[in-house]
């Protein structure tokens, strides 16, 4: 029995023919009709739809419709459920079925509706109630499709509307299905079936369910044929896998070299497919990949192509790439552990026992520069409504650095992607250390409920500025949901925000305040600490008096009393200098994050100018960079309530640092524990300059991404 | 005097600073306030908005602001218009004033409060209404911008809102600047200034208006610098010219190799700049491109770097490319000559001069496969508020074809550009003459105010299927107002949709029918008429008698009776295969352009199966493709209400062709002219078999794509 587009009924036998649900038919009515008739009427079994020129019945109850002749070109049926056998259950029933008399037929008709989905157009002569003639067709009802989960709850259920899954919608009332990008599937393409079974059961849990629907009597099916496809283009970002019958055996159907896959002599089936993402989406990837599966008629004449009769399409995102912010709860400490740095490491691990966090090690790795760990790394997060998935994002400076060891000292459940950089310079800001994420905010009218990313860069071109690289640059926004934000961060030597600001989580107090501070440093803040100090008599109170003179002089440092630094005008016009590039970007975070005054704590610090050190001589500019005076307070472990800050080793007054009591003086009321960190090497060595040997993976957020409206 | 960000005041002396419009300054009033004061009042001149702890003041009325001592740290203070001279007009009167005594210096400071910006900051003892001390300080306000038509309406305002600017927003009450690529500008890259010159001058129409503003005293720009500025990626798609003192000389500021413009020691100036597009949106290019201009101040010490202060950002967005719908009047035929298509070149013509339309003669290129003129070029326009442009896309099959006949035929209006082709096969779907347009149509809740484009292609992937390369396809999605949309044509040879449907203009009958109607080749309907005939004894009526058997023979055809043709079982099969094509399509134009039965008429068409014609070997496929069995009456040129239709040679019933007289009967109910053209072999040539050598230039929407509402 082959598909038929339109259907020509018959008073005198019964019309057998396919319906294909999500398809109409039409069926030509006036054709048969016996001459001088003038009305037809028409009714169908439950799970048949029928269309007369827009007035609309479904069998469930005993509605007809009835119209004078000639009624319009064509009538129109769909079905609303596929059928058991062909022509429905009691096929043997026809023949009868088609010579009864139209009005003993009506019960007939009812006793079986439920199985054999029918239509029966009656005709009559003028002023009459008897028919004249009787038309019957018998429809077989097939279904193809394709679900997933499309209401984000973890549940397939097949929509009522068909139409649905072929968009995806964000939003608190939006819909469609999620992919989660799966790096350890990744490496897997060249793999043989056999050896993917192990890795792929391990990996299921991750993958999202994609649920072949065929149905229909099989002897009708098997003159079809389906074939699942996608584009070439999509098909390079998305891996599709079919189970076989071998338990746990798994084969690669869709993936980067192959976009459609056919399969012939159909027979009903419900199949779930597993399907990973290959790729984030990217400036080159919007995330969104369809799938679809079309039933295809084989040829029954010879000469007759095959002719595709009908499509089902589905549409997923891939889920993006989420940072958290320091405001996030830790969940575990990465550290990099070197001889030099074991006080360091020390204070680490107590702080992070004192907040339950446990601390994986991570040993210097001499292949690259200095301490990495903060720098070139970036914890994320990738949700979909099945799972979350952990994420460790690697932009390493050096090229060809294959092998690394943070690799193999992750946790078991988190994955590892390299992102290449473009500029391999030293002091680059083309890296995933030269981000920060904001706590959920409200700007300009608009919601961040995942945060804002902010990326260092320079406020405008020039021979010397710096700046993200375009690739990773635009990775950052086609992720959708944290709206990046560049900030000027150029004007310091490390070029990194880490050094000139920060968000500590707080008590919310009181409705118009928000539940975090941003910190920024402050020149002024420490200038004016120091005035006071000097007013109170303590202007021979000395700044790094505590430091071994060794230390100080191999990093570059003098011991110095406060009279002698305020009495310092170069020292002033450099800080000048910092505070104006600090305020530029007060204003923005003010702006593009809603934040006011209030928002905001200065953090007493000094900066002073620098050419590039430790780059080589073609790397080297005339223009001076700003690096932290003292161990940068702006530089901490923030985990939960608890911070770990770089100890100043500032003026001692009355026997304690001025500057960690100021500190304390400021954050403590917010209900923050400040713990300093002595270790002053770990801050001023002359490769890095920073605290950039320690990394934090963080909670995601309760906030559930595909839950925000993107404009 | 240097720009400064925190300000403090003094009641010695008055005090001094630069504000830049859009910014904010921090003024520090607890500093200098008077021991035992406990209160302050701040007030200012017009001009100057003074924000305490969120209670803001402008100086328009005689308001002020009083608050206990000690204030918030700040009190911010912004700008409203800039200066004329350093410190207001009177410059000259601030020591006077700064001696005076309070209560006398109100007056004073009203005086002159137009010219000269000020803040006044007096504090009192408790219980006290004189002052005990004042402080004042001194505002040179400085202006930079970038202003383009951000309202759309070809006018330059300076809108209130300084942030709106940034965004570009769609839709009938968004905002937001626009570009139009010129393409007579893009191969200008390598010519000198002077050689652009003239060039450009003839240009200037198109090019959008970038206005930069700079305003302020003289003395105090000449320490700043400018740089105009955008990212290296979007420097690749624009031109920013620099008009030059001598007249009509231009300067190339921005573009593919240069990313920023510096300039040093301003001045105030209102420049207008021009600015041009290289591309269209495509996949890799959203169409936003935004410009900066950063304001540098100028280092005051050695050591220390220059200091951004302060950036305006404006975004244009590239108008799209916009395709014509057969429904829109035509304004320009170009018709390809050669000696074998007079008649038909002369038909067309003739058509053209009864729907005053000019037409323009290409000559056949050697070079290009058989009839190119439709099948691998497409008109299309542009728009801007100020400027709507014409131009033509060319995607030819042929790789290493440089120059075209087709550029050097164009009016001198229309401009030509080229779309490489991926897919260099005979029978590629790989070209813009793959692509029909839908009239604007609303479906699925969704309007579609410029319609959709319909894309020629195979319904799913297979060995033999074709379809639209990734480049061309992903720039057609690009363009965003046209919502593209799959439709299934690899059933036929040529591919190309216009074998079996097209849009006619019909008059508006009634509130519930649409004024275009789709045509859609129906071999049904042609059976039933042939049918119809044979029952009214025409059954000997003949199928191509009027044709010369040497044409026949050329062409592959043989002259048929009525009987012969629906005796032919073969040919049935074909169609009927054929008609579950059309089928498919219908189902989806129904679906996807919100059509009802009512809107669609059935045209008689036979087609018949066939290999691959006239492809080399390594192109052929065992499968069979559909070609119109006689010329194909869907293939019609739509001008207006004016049809010309091919000629189908029918069946002759009384002397007149049978075709002809249904498609009349179809077709002038609607108000439609039917011209039959008689050249066989136009039709039937076995290069193309199809009539692909004429292409028409129509009338541009009447709706602004920027209205749209994209979501």
């Amino acid at each position: 029995m082959p598909f038929q587009n339109l259907v020509r009924l018959s008073v005198d036998s019964p019309v057998h023919t396919i319906c294909v649900l999500g398809m109409e038919i039409h069926v030509d009515i006036n054709g048969c009709a016996p001459k001088d008739c003038t009305s037809f009427t028409i009714r169908g079994t439950a799970r048949v739809l029928i269309d007369v020129s827009g007035a609309v019945i479904t069998g469930k109850e005993d509605a007809s419709i009835s119209q004078s002749l000639p009624g319009p070109p064509h009538v129109l049926l769909r079905m609303l459920s596929p059928s058991l056998s062909e022509d429905g259950d009691k096929a043997g029933s026809r023949g009868d079925l088609g010579n009864l008399k139209p009005v003993a037929l009506l019960p007939a008709l009812h006793a079986f509706c439920a199985l054999s989905p029918q239509v029966l157009v009656s005709y009559f002569f003028p002023n009459e109630d008897v028919p004249a003639a009787t038309a019957l067709l018998y429809l077989t009802g097939i279904e193809v499709s394709l679900e997933a989960d499309i209401y984000r709850d973890g549940q397939l259920e097949v929509p009522s509307d068909r139409i649905a899954k072929k968009k995806w919608v964000w939003g608190p009332s939006g819909w469609g299905a999620i992919l989660l990008v799966n790096h350890n599937l990744v490496d897997l393409g060249q793999l043989t079936d056999s050896e993917v079974k192990g890795i792929l059961s391990e990996e299921i849990s991750t993958l999202a369910h994609m649920t072949l629907i065929v149905q229909g009597p099989d002897s009708t099916l098997k003159n079809y044929g389906l074939v699942l496809h996608t584009s070439e283009e999509e098909a390079k970002r998305v891996r599709v896998y079919w189970p076989m019958r071998i338990q746990s055996m798994f084969k690669l159907v869709l993936g980067p070299s192959q976009h459609a896959h056919a399969v012939s002599s159909l027979r009903s089936v419900e199949k779930t497919l597993y399907v990973a993402a290959i790729d984030f989406p990217s400036s080159s990837f919007s995330g969104l990949v369809s799938f679809s599966v079309s039933l295809v008629e084989q040829p029954q004449e010879s000469g007759i192509p095959e002719t595709p009769i009908y499509k089902d399409t589905i549409v997923f995102r891939v889920a993006p790439c989420i940072f958290t912010p320091s405001t996030q709860m830790p969940l575990e400490v990465y550290l990099c552990r070197e001889l030099q740095l074991q006080g360091f490491a020390s204070s680490v691990t107590e702080l992070s026992e004192k907040t339950n966090v446990p601390v994986a090690s991570v040993y210097e790795d001499p292949a690259r520069l200095g301490k990495w760990l903060q720098d070139e790394m970036a914890f994320c997060y990738s949700q979909a409504p099945h799972k979350t998935t952990s994420l460790v994002i690697d932009s390493p400076r050096i090229a060809k650095l294959e092998e690394y060891p943070m690799k193999y000292s992750l946790s078991p459940d988190v994955s590892y992607m390299t992102h290449a950089t473009e500029d391999h310079r030293v002091a680059s800001l083309d890296s995933v250390g030269n981000l920060m994420v904001s706590p959920p905010v409200k700007a300009q009218g608009k919601d961040y409920p995942l945060g804002r990313i902010l990326i260092g860069s320079s406020f405008y071109p020039s021979a010397t500025s710096r700046s993200m690289g375009q690739s990773l640059r635009s990775f950052l926004y086609a992720q959708q949901v944290q709206a990046p934000l560049d900030l000027f961060s150029d004007w310091l030597m490390s070029g990194h925000l880490s050094e000139f600001m920060g968000f500590v989580p707080v008590e919310n107090g009181s409705k118009d305040t928000k539940d975090f501070r941003l910190l920024l440093a402050s020149p002024r803040a420490c200038y004016q600490l120091f005035q006071k100090k000097q007013m109170e008599g303590y202007g021979n109170a000395t700044l790094f008096e505590e430091v071994r003179p060794d230390q100080l002089l191999s990093n570059g440092r003098e011991a110095k009393t406060i009279n002698q630094l305020l009495a310092d005008e170069n020292l002033r016009k450099q800080n000048d200098y910092v505070e104006k590039c600090l305020h530029l970007n007060r204003t923005l975070l003010k702006r593009e994050l809603g934040l006011e005054e209030k928002d905001i704590v200065d953090i007493p610090q000094l900066f002073y100018l620098e050419k590039l050190t430790n780059v080589p001589p073609d790397q080297q500019t005339a223009k001076l960079f700003a690096k932290p005076y003292f161990p940068d307070l702006l530089q901490m472990m923030v985990m939960g309530k608890n911070l770990g800050i770089p100890k100043p080793f500032g003026p001692q007054v009355e026997g304690a640092c001025c500057l960690e009591e100021e500190v304390c003086r400021l954050l403590e009321p917010l209900g923050l524990q400040c713990t300093f960190i002595g270790d002053f090497d770990c801050y001023l060595t002359d490769i890095g300059d920073f605290c950039a040997c320690a990394n934090i993976r963080r909670v995601p957020f309760a906030f559930k991404w595909w839950k925000m409206v993107i404009p």
